[in-house]
């Protein structure tokens, strides 16, 4: 059912993962290719927009999880006829759902694809992306496996939908072999006619090769066969129709006679355009020279190749392995290039997404650390959003204020340093946000910590307001008394990075100071939050604590556990007794759930995350980055088997059925699975199918400061590996500020503690001092055996 | 194809017009039916909401032009199975799409239906609301045709789609017999709270019979057959699945067999509520009393036999008296009685509307004045739209500045006090919305028309602003400069009509006043308007004038040509001119298109209507509204024979291939039918589909104040019928005033000017002066043959 390689997934059916689906991405567009056939595309200009629409009037929104498919919902087909027999299918299976002999989906790095085989013929379908600009690059190819002549039509169709109320049409344009749809983005206000009159509301399909015919009307293709069966198609030849004021579409119709094993291959361009002009102008680039299209797709490839990132593992699970080396880094990447396709990202997602970057391309991450400071006010508060666009705004959730922004920057900023050792960011001069001068990074963050000493009740807890890292926890403190519990608890660890950075620094006095104020919150902590097994997740408005045993719903939340461990507020005993809550009351087959129970009602003194589906989202989920700072934080207790274990269950498989339940190809980790485990089991574990997600920088830091322990600090690369039991030995190869170290982890017999030899030498305190740039270095890792 | 009865017509295929449609309202909700089984229904909460949803996440906005169906498209359907052949086909149509043996889709006044037969069932469907609640009453009955024992599965399907992406579920309840549907309105903003915890998120659908199984699953529901073949289906039995944030449907199984013409009937409640007791409240109202639903059903009927209008005619254009007769009343008194499902209609709208009320209930009428009225400001401006609920606020189109509002004041008062002499509504006192204290309704309009008086520009001429009746004619006048020709000629008509009112309610120099204005205005216009053969329709901000010979696009506007007709500016020479150029350059098949030729680019001197598809809405249609005035306007000239066959170009047939094109029943006036006749003759004349349109009080006038010619006046009833030449005679029933006038117009040899006898008596002017409430008149009125 399921094929991993090296550089790809292949799926061999359709109809078990029905949602099963691969990303494409470029710094103006991203594409969501569902195995079906169905796709999400949207490019920037500036904000998300789309050029392949829906059959009625979308809202414009954020990308939604567990989206429903539909007959028409958009995407990429090939029909198929047999001229002679009237047989139909389509590649890739939608929508006509004509079974096939054969069926791949192949999920590349830099491609996604199918080869279906049907009725005697091949079709090959690939897709690619120009580096730089926003559109589709298609290959088809049809060849013929029936082993006599076959007399064929191909007709390519591709989405455009219902593009706008105000003026939609499309027309086939023979000066440039496709079809252009034109439409102006719907408005009423004469002062938006300024943007709407530069956006890019054309939808064009360009093909390599002049088709028989076509068809722009989606009514007249249908007819009263519909999308399963269009009545067009089994005309002889499409009307070569037009589009006015109907829904527009682009389907081509080749007829071809292949011999026995005969083949014909086309290529097309799909995507949206301002006008003709740049549209002629992009028909002779990539078809103007025979080899452009080609060199685009290479380009493309070499692009996403460069979001490598610094490990390559080889341990005792081979499904971990391809993930991390081949897929993980990508999704990183994929953050930290398109800003998740938002001209204005929420502050800590933005800081977080960056704090990944610090791995793959850390100059991009101290840009953007830069970038995220100049937007902070002098008070030392940051925003809700880092605005990326001049023309952009605050725009959903970030129009809703929250308090814990201040936190992630010492947080993402310390693994910047340990994987670059580049000091010197905190040197640089930074202006405020509301004209207020300017300052170092290191007072910049200086004002961010005393922003957060500041913002806290006369018990010296910090408010929630409405929301923090919880966007719908937005009515614990919307009156400005409640607090949070896992903001008070991460403030704490904030300082206790922040204190570390400043050590390492030669601040001193700064970091005694920050250590002190971080010892001073714990233990407000573990007087207001400790509720005898666990610790509350907040205090309302109206000074009720919540988040504890005697709360029917909610009684436990997973981030005040885990950043308990982080911050030092839990000591051994309330670890042992927190994490055996987690395990009994959040674990599951598919992770750790974020809050348990789900909420099943409001509670008014909580806010919107009660009124979330169970299961879903936040409420109940296995939201996989509170799951990431929860396994983080075990690996900093030496907990590396409870955290390998809920690590693993980030992963779909190995079991197929989990797979099947989970519903996703192992080419990312989504922002959740549905949890609600143990009120709702026939639903949990469903993928949200999101790859938006704050998740995997996290991962990341898990495998290079946990699992695998070949973390950077002032002195060079601290070796430390905490391999789960079950396994004797794992390999790591590690970039590190220039060098290539090629660490190799073993249990041996007689080892009492970790010893680190670096090319035949044992080094003190594991430490590989300072490594070069440009050497590569043995390093072979002997640590105890298991009991 | 089409077969029109009193009191219903029936389309005999779903496949000739597959776009035709019925619709059915009360006051707090409005359902759309169209003839393949789709349905976009809508109820108050207090905007308007759904609660049978699209499979994505749609936009909220008005109601969309022509919009188009898709295979998941909002539904009600029927499946029907044979167990022993596993057969299948669906009623009415939709989504099996199997043809028929015999169809019949029935629109009738308070019920629309659908006769099918297909391999060898009957299946009846037909639909009814409350009067007072927003629910769907849905009745079912199978009959076996086939002459023998048939074992049959029946699926009553009901579309609940994609709710929230906040929360959504739904199960089938044993308690209430039905299946409840449950979602959470999402919002990000704690202050939407208090709105979102009030709102009817629920859908139910509730059977008087137990199933025997159910699907609350759309995907379950389809699995891999889809909505044409649905898995389900195929199985002996629905899975008795429920929905955890899945998309949610409402489909029941009933198992039965039946004799040679045996029968099995069912009723269904389908609608939005609040809670589960809300439900179980409905289940007991409506099913527990044996006659409930159905004394519901008569309610309901009763309450749309109370819209009846004030005459009913018999012509020789049979077509012509049935939608007279029975429909347009019909239309009339939806929007009197919705106001459009807004709580912010436009004020032009809302008045015009009430106009329409005035002949069907003038008590309706004259408290909408009132409302209207009392949100005008002490300066006599009116705002853009006339606010209905506490928590409304304006809206779309509402939040962009007009000019015209204050024309529409005595322009449909004018109205209600010809049918009802009303003049003491006048002395109403009505407060001005700003707090200013209040005054008499005659200075509230007073006011209105100085206030039309002074926003005007040095030579006289009315500013447009952001526009005025022509909504997206928003960048004429936006700087501050642009003038109105059609707002100009309206004013110098409102004056006339103000002046006429004043000097009927004794107030002399009021009216000379008024009159002079007019006089004054007409010439203004006469000087900077007149371009010839027809009036310009304004000068932009930069001393342009346009829609003039010399443009190309917009070269001529109908509003100016017929306003002036009404106002008095054209003088007979004017006015034959004007009329031969809209008849060559604006009229189509269709009707009268609103302007021509129709842009097909950006004008940024005219704006955004010039970026309206050619031939859609205002932008070259066959724009209803806008026809009537003109028609309206050529009766008060004396040219029936132009009017006459330009109101006849309004409802569709009686040729069948015009009918076909249109692709719309008889049964409303369309806001527009799609023009640009010259340009684009494919798709010219097809029906918006939209039945909200200040056109058809505007045709209940042309008929009673032109065709018909019995308009009331201070005196009693003025006859003065101007029938086209092709008639020879017409009957009419006219209510007027509490009397039953039964009026014959009859064409005699000999009579030379019209000669109006009442109870065989004949009377002065044509005057029946003061008819008894209660008293039925025979009138007979002679007029001359034609040439």
């Amino acid at each position: 059912m399921l094929r991993a390689r090296d550089e790809y997934y292949e799926l061999t059916s359709p109809t078990i993962l029905p949602k099963a689906s691969g990303f494409l991405w470029n710094e103006k567009m991203m594409i969501h290719v569902n195995c079906r056939g169905y796709a999400v595309a949207q490019f920037m200009q500036p904000e998300p927009a789309k050029y392949s629409h829906a059959p009625n009037l979308e809202a414009k929104t954020f990308m939604q999880p567990e989206q429903p498919y539909y007959a028409h919902h958009p995407g990429r087909f090939v029909f198929v006829k047999d001229e002679e027999t009237g047989e139909l299918f389509s590649a890739p299976y939608e929508p006509v759902r004509e079974p096939a002999d054969s069926y791949a989906f192949i999920v590349g790095k830099s491609t996604i694809g199918w080869r279906v085989e049907c009725k005697g013929v091949r079709v090959e379908m690939s897709l690619s992306l120009p580096k730089e600009e926003a559109m589709e690059l298609w290959r088809i190819k049809v060849t013929n496996l029936s082993g006599k002549k076959r007399k064929l039509s191909i007709y390519p169709y591709f989405t455009v939908g219902y593009m706008s109320w105000m003026n939609q049409s499309g027309e086939y344009r023979e000066d440039l072999q496709g079809i252009v749809c034109t439409s102006i983005t719907p408005y009423q206000k004469y002062q938006d006619y300024d943007k709407i009159k530069t956006y890019n509301d054309k939808t064009y399909l360009l093909a390599d090769q002049a088709p028989a015919a076509w068809e722009v009307s989606q009514e007249a293709f249908e007819g009263e066969g519909g999308i399963m069966r269009p009545s067009a198609v089994q005309e002889e030849l499409l009307a070569k129709g037009d589009s006015r004021y109907e829904t527009p579409l682009c389907a081509l119709q080749y007829r071809v006679e292949l011999d026995a094993n005969g083949e014909q291959a086309y290529r097309f361009i799909f995507g949206p355009a301002h006008n003709d002009g740049q549209i002629a102008d992009i028909r002779k680039r990539y078809f103007g020279d025979a080899d452009a299209f080609a060199a685009s797709e290479r380009e493309y490839d070499a692009y996403i190749r460069e979001g490598r990132g610094s490990i390559e593992i080889e341990t005792p699970d081979a499904d971990l392995d391809n993930f991390v080396n081949h897929w993980l880094p990508r999704q990183i990447y994929y953050h930290g290039v398109t800003n998740r396709l938002s001209t204005d990202p929420q502050t800590r997602n933005f800081l977080q997404d960056h704090m990944g970057m610090s791995y793959i391309m850390p100059q991009v991450a101290r840009k953007s650390f830069l970038i995220a400071l100049s937007q902070q006010k002098a008070s030392g508060a940051m925003p809700d959003g880092i605005i990326l666009h001049k023309d952009a705004e605050l725009k959903y959730i970030n129009q809703v204020p929250h308090t814990d922004h201040c936190v992630w920057l010492p947080v993402c900023l310390s693994t910047y340093l340990d994987e670059t050792d580049d000091y010197s960011i905190l040197d640089e001069v930074v202006p405020f946000a509301d004209g207020e001068g300017e300052a170092t990074v290191a007072e910049h963050i200086d004002r961010a910590m005393n922003w957060l000493l500041q913002d806290r009740d006369e018990r010296g807890l910090n408010y929630i307001n409405q929301g923090d890292w919880c966007d719908p926890m937005n009515m614990v403190g919307y009156k400005g008394k409640g607090v949070s519990g896992w903001l008070t608890i991460a403030t704490a660890y904030a300082f206790n990075v922040w204190a570390d950075i400043c050590e390492n620094a030669g601040r001193a006095e700064a970091s005694q100071e920050y250590r002190q104020a971080a010892e001073k919150t714990n233990e407000t902590v573990n007087q207001y939050f400790w509720d005898g097994e666990w610790y509350a997740r907040g205090i309302t408005d109206d000074n009720v604590t919540f988040g504890i045993s005697k709360d029917k719903e909610g009684r436990i939340f997973v981030n005040p556990q885990g950043w308990s461990m982080l911050s030092g507020a839990a000591d051994e005993e309330k670890r042992e007794k927190l994490v055996r809550a987690v395990e009994e009351q959040l674990e599951s087959p598919y992770g750790v759930e974020m809050l348990g129970p789900p909420y099943t009602a409001m509670r008014e003194d909580v806010g919107r995350v009660t009124q979330k589906h169970p299961g879903s989202a936040e409420n109940g989920a296995v939201y996989n980055h509170a799951a990431a700072f929860y396994i983080y934080a075990l690996y900093t207790v030496g907990k590396q088997d409870n955290a390998f274990r809920l690590l693993r269950k980030m992963l779909p498989g190995p079991a197929e059925e989990d797979i099947v339940q989970r519903g996703q190809l192992p080419v990312f980790i989504p922002n959740y699975y549905r949890g609600a485990y143990r009120q709702f089991p026939r639903t949990a574990g469903r993928s949200s199918h999101l790859f938006n997600t704050g998740t995997v920088p996290w991962v990341y830091r898990i495998l290079i400061d946990g699992l695998f322990g070949i973390q950077g600090n002032r002195d060079g690369l601290q070796v430390k590996p905490q391999l789960p039991s079950s396994w004797n030995e794992a390999k790591v190869k590690r970039t590190f500020r220039g060098a290539e170290l090629h660490v190799e982890i073993k249990r041996e017999a007689g080892v009492n503690a970790t010893e680190v030899y670096v090319d035949g030498t044992l080094v003190e305190d594991g430490i590989i001092r300072q490594p070069q740039a440009g050497k590569v270095y043995q390093v072979l890792v002997k640590v105890p055996q298991t009991a």
